[in-house]
């Protein structure tokens, strides 16, 4: 079932599949809380959303949407087309494990990664299946994306992340060992007074240690209903 | 200037001295929040009141406290004999880098430390200054605590701590390279609404990865009133 929608806060199209991929508020969360600039790399676009967001950002020159996923990559691929950004907006259908060779070292300033938000085993997942690899590190582990990162970031260069709560020293502790050092972070609540259930990250390459906080998110209010702030993250602002 | 308090939720005596040593909430969370259990370490002692909190736990047999200031740990020494606690309870005055040799490997359940929160470095302070050794990190850094905490406790014993949440990354991956997996946070948020200023954490020695948080204290409510939960917390419900 492909549709065509809206991405929230420009005028490009974007090409979505319930069946295959389609896009969530943490891409959106993600885009809004990234500073991109120079060259960006996202690693596991799927359909582009992110690219889409923050290609007319301020100071960014190029963006790279990384996909494994073949048919995810090829929908990606027409979303740009569609919009006339193939100058801008690249997808490259490949294992991120492959971007050192291709863009090599130093040369990115700029990564995002909106992961697969589950570690492997536990559930039974095949290796073809779309969803799970979207969910579950199958073709990508957290260490893979840190090494990849930090391979292919300039020095101080950032790399931006949303991830769960329940990853949050996975998250932190391979980043820092990676030499990829936390620096923001801000927690995403679903209600007020609901813990959170989403953090967005910021690392910077070889950064020294210094972690700080930016005030929390909270996305629905008492009654269900998006906060202003979400509205304004969206780039839909009433 | 020495008082003698009422330690909260107990009938014990605990000798304090506003120029050296009083204890604060942190410690007061920390000690409501450890399961301690068997053989405890409290590292950084000051004046007893963790080990005077927890020593009529149940399944609690002996409690050590750990203090590298002589006049501070003379003073806790006092309050365990005005509680006649000395069967109980013992204050040992050494640098906790001295416990390895002291105690044994592998030889204590549970390891709980209210630590300097601030980094050496940064403002000047004398090595003999009270107030600078219980609050930066020149007697004792993270990485001594940690590496002390993982010789001395047994197999999945439990190491309890609370710090600013400017050191996360830093507790949690410090601990994490030690063998001291964190498994359970709760954050304390001062009001609501507000950042939290304080996160109590438990990690397990050789526990597998698998990290969960507690629903999160507020310490004061809209009015500056204690919530009653900190009431409950003192162990003087109303």
């Amino acid at each position: 079932m492909r549709r065509i929608d809206l991405v929230p806060g420009t005028e490009y199209k974007i090409i979505q599949d319930k069946g295959l991929f389609s896009y969530g508020i943490d891409a959106i969360l993600l885009s809004h809380f990234s500073k991109a600039k120079g060259v960006v790399v996202d690693l596991g676009t799927g359909t582009g959303i992110i690219p889409l967001r923050i290609v007319d950002s301020k100071g960014v020159s190029q963006v790279y949407g990384v996909e494994i996923q073949k048919d995810v990559a090829k929908m990606a691929e027409k979303t740009v087309e569609l919009n006339s950004l193939q100058d801008r907006i690249r997808i490259i259908n490949t294992d991120l494990k492959e971007l050192p060779e291709m863009m090599g070292k130093a040369s990115v300033d700029t990564v995002i990664t909106n992961p697969p938000y589950m570690k492997p085993g536990g559930a039974i997942v095949s290796r073809e299946d779309n969803f799970a690899i979207s969910r579950h590190e199958i073709a990508a582990t957290l260490e893979d994306i840190a090494a990849v990162s930090h391979y292919i970031l300039k020095p101080l260069g950032k790399l931006y992340m949303v991830h769960r709560p329940n990853r949050l020293v996975d998250v932190l502790c391979t980043l820092r060992s990676h030499g990829l050092e936390p620096k923001y972070m801000q927690w995403v609540h679903p209600k007020p007074g609901k813990q959170p259930n989403l953090f967005l990250l910021e690392a910077v390459k070889g950064g020294r240690s210094d972690f700080k906080y930016r005030e929390p998110i909270v996305v629905y209010d008492e009654n269900g209903n998006y906060n202003e702030e979400i509205f304004e993250i969206y780039g839909m602002s009433r």
